[in-house]
């Protein structure tokens, strides 16, 4: 069988350098969700998607959508999102985006219709970095956002998000008027970097992706009691401080434990001077597992161990629950056949989880999803020093381009 | 031999509650140097002295003197500082001020002259509460003060020291001249809480303190690589955080094998956020020794735990040294002296380091000091909880002025 026009991987290269010197450069990329930059990237995109006669098209959350008509509804789905963190990298969300304009373009100019129809979507405001609200677009798709929870955010300038939203044409009331697409969709594909260093380091140029890992994030609070530093014994004091510094290395062995992943990227002391005991401590704990089994077990050996060290400290301990999310395994069929395609392509049989989240996560809750990764060197991303070696974004290219045109025929 | 007046120890708790009701109250005592609440205290405390028909006098760094003439000199000099830290409380730096005007007073009472001049000294700013330095008119007094180095510090609405100062009748550039009053001392006695739980725990009510202890205080950076909290492999990771962590309480078992005070107040990590590894931490360790060789030790057994924290988690390390000084021993004899008067007053024997500084510290540079002092219920002080029983704050006075009495003879 042919598996359709196969995608021009340079193309979508030279698009994606082209797209970092419009809207990035030397500082890194500069597209914040419903900045001036951001919507210079989406002209961007739409004066690329009018080379080929295609229009696009937004829903009510402010998505980008384009459809090319095929032989069969509903549509398969390629996208990703062209926002950015300020001072991003030149490829998060922008190789997906563009990777799904290559396989549009591929079936444009050739001489068929696709067996089924082929739309490409931009989510909007996937990062979150300008209100703290990620995933905001593909949630909106997805139903799962809570518009009245985010009504109040504001950006560090003092801008309301409603505001924000209305500048570019978005009533945040009507942002789930965004679902009515999901009749329209059969799969969704999703390439994207890896945002982490193990497929650089096992040498491995595009892998599949089996889900996106559970998060659970909590506040973790001690109380102890400040007290002078100069005058007060060390048998006498009660430091919440020393407590999270405990929590945090026990933390930090749970996820070695249990082959998870497991953070303390934020400690704040009270009073937080060099002259008093930390009576007060807050310990912000980010703990993640594809297996929803290993997440809560994660969960309930760092909670065990922050009331161990409290109790032993003479300290008070409770947990807030800030944010989580359970793990969101991919559609099995799916994965299968984007691990084929990374064989063919890259000669890769690697499946992982993604322990970052991805639009694709919030689309897996209504359709069937899959996503490829291609390495990032050193695992940096969020960064103007993100890259990915030129032959290893190429062969990625190639595999999502192969794995499209498979879905597209079934 | 008979060892002078006693000093009226319920008058001097007395002008203290006057003194907290003018001055303080339930939110705390307000008694911020340079500020109109202190110049209130500063009032105060001339109408006191008005009564018993002395006159206080400026020196050139704003400490405030009296003198009592006697049989001999140069004088045996008491006090302590009326300023605050911001609701402070009722007892610290007050306490020192009121007991000497109660030495004061029943000498001015009596029908002989001390057997030595006699003077008060309220030493300015030794809380440094608002502008960063304390011991400010203290050191002024022993030379030890760098004017210039203090020049460039503003206070949290951004006033300069300089126009404080200057507000107050005090020119920053001579404040050095208060050194001239160093030939006029040949003692110098302080009473102060003790701002600490050990004599309260040992149920002590008035103990002698040897000295002041040393202090190094340092700021230990970590730098490792921040990394995505979701995608960064356990085994991968340099968090700066948690060589901080670790530190932290290597920190904590270095002033215990040592007798010391360890202490890590603050800790920062950078960017500080829950979805990102630790890339940088700043750790500022606070140690304190009466005993300089293990004050060093202390420090080198620190510096140690950090370079080894750092190099296991591939971070880098360095130390910068914010602010040290050297243990200030008191007046061996003198020291004595107050152990005797301790002992007869209160019926105790302890002798204790002072972990905290007082401005005895900087008298004890040029003349021969010593100090007292009384417990701090539940080792508070710094809040407007600081208290302490009336039974050991009599005590205490008691104590203290029995010391006085006795210094004036020698």
């Amino acid at each position: 069988m042919s598996d359709g026009p196969a995608v021009e991987a340079a193309r979508v290269v030279a698009d994606l350098h082209e797209l970092d010197r419009r809207t990035g450069g030397p500082g890194g990329a500069q597209r914040l969700c419903w900045t001036e930059v951001w919507r210079e990237a989406r002209a961007m995109l739409a004066d690329l998607l009018g080379e080929i006669d295609l229009e696009p098209e937004r829903d009510a959350a402010g998505n980008l959508w384009v459809f090319l008509k095929g032989e069969r509804e509903p549509a398969l789905v390629v996208g990703s999102h062209v926002d950015s963190v300020p001072d991003g990298g030149w490829l998060d969300g922008a190789l997906g985006v563009m990777a799904a304009l290559g396989v549009l373009r591929a079936w444009a100019g050739s001489d068929r219709r696709p067996p089924r129809s082929l739309a490409l979507v931009d989510w909007a405001d996937e990062e979150g970095a300008r209100f703290g609200r990620s995933l905001f677009g593909s949630s909106a798709f997805s139903g799962s956002l809570d518009p009245e929870g985010v009504r109040g955010l504001r950006d560090a300038e003092g801008i309301s998000i409603v505001d924000a939203l209305a500048e570019n044409g978005v009533d945040l009331g009507d942002a789930l008027g965004a679902t009515s697409r999901q009749d329209r969709i059969a799969a969704y594909l999703e390439l994207h970097i890896e945002q982490g260093p193990v497929l650089e380091a096992e040498g491995v140029q595009a892998a599949a992706v089996s889900g996106c890992a559970g998060v659970q994030r909590h506040r973790f609070r001690f109380r102890g009691q400040s007290s002078h530093a100069g005058t007060t014994p060390m048998d006498r004091r009660r430091d919440a401080g020393l407590a999270a510094a405990q929590v945090a290395l026990r933390v930090e062995e749970v996820g070695a434990q249990h082959g998870g992943m497991a953070t303390t990227g934020s400690i704040v002391l009270f009073p937080g001077i060099p002259t008093a005991v930390a009576g007060e401590a807050e310990l912000l704990v980010d703990l993640r597992h594809p297996d929803a089994g290993e997440l809560a077990a994660m969960l309930a050996d760092a909670r065990a161990a922050a009331e161990a060290a409290a109790s032993r400290r003479g300290c008070e301990f409770e947990a807030e629950s800030v944010w989580a999310i359970e793990p969101i395994p991919f559609d099995a069929e799916l994965v299968a056949m984007a691990s084929d395609a990374c064989r063919e392509a890259a000669d890769s049989d690697r499946v992982l989880a993604s322990g970052a989240l991805h639009d694709a996560a919030e689309v897996a809750r209504v359709a069937p999803t899959a996503m490829v990764f291609c390495p990032s060197i050193g695992g940096i991303s969020h960064a103007s020093e993100e890259d990915t070696a030129e032959p290893d974004l190429i062969a990625a290219i190639e595999a999502f381009g192969l794995l499209a045109n498979r879905v597209l025929s079934t």
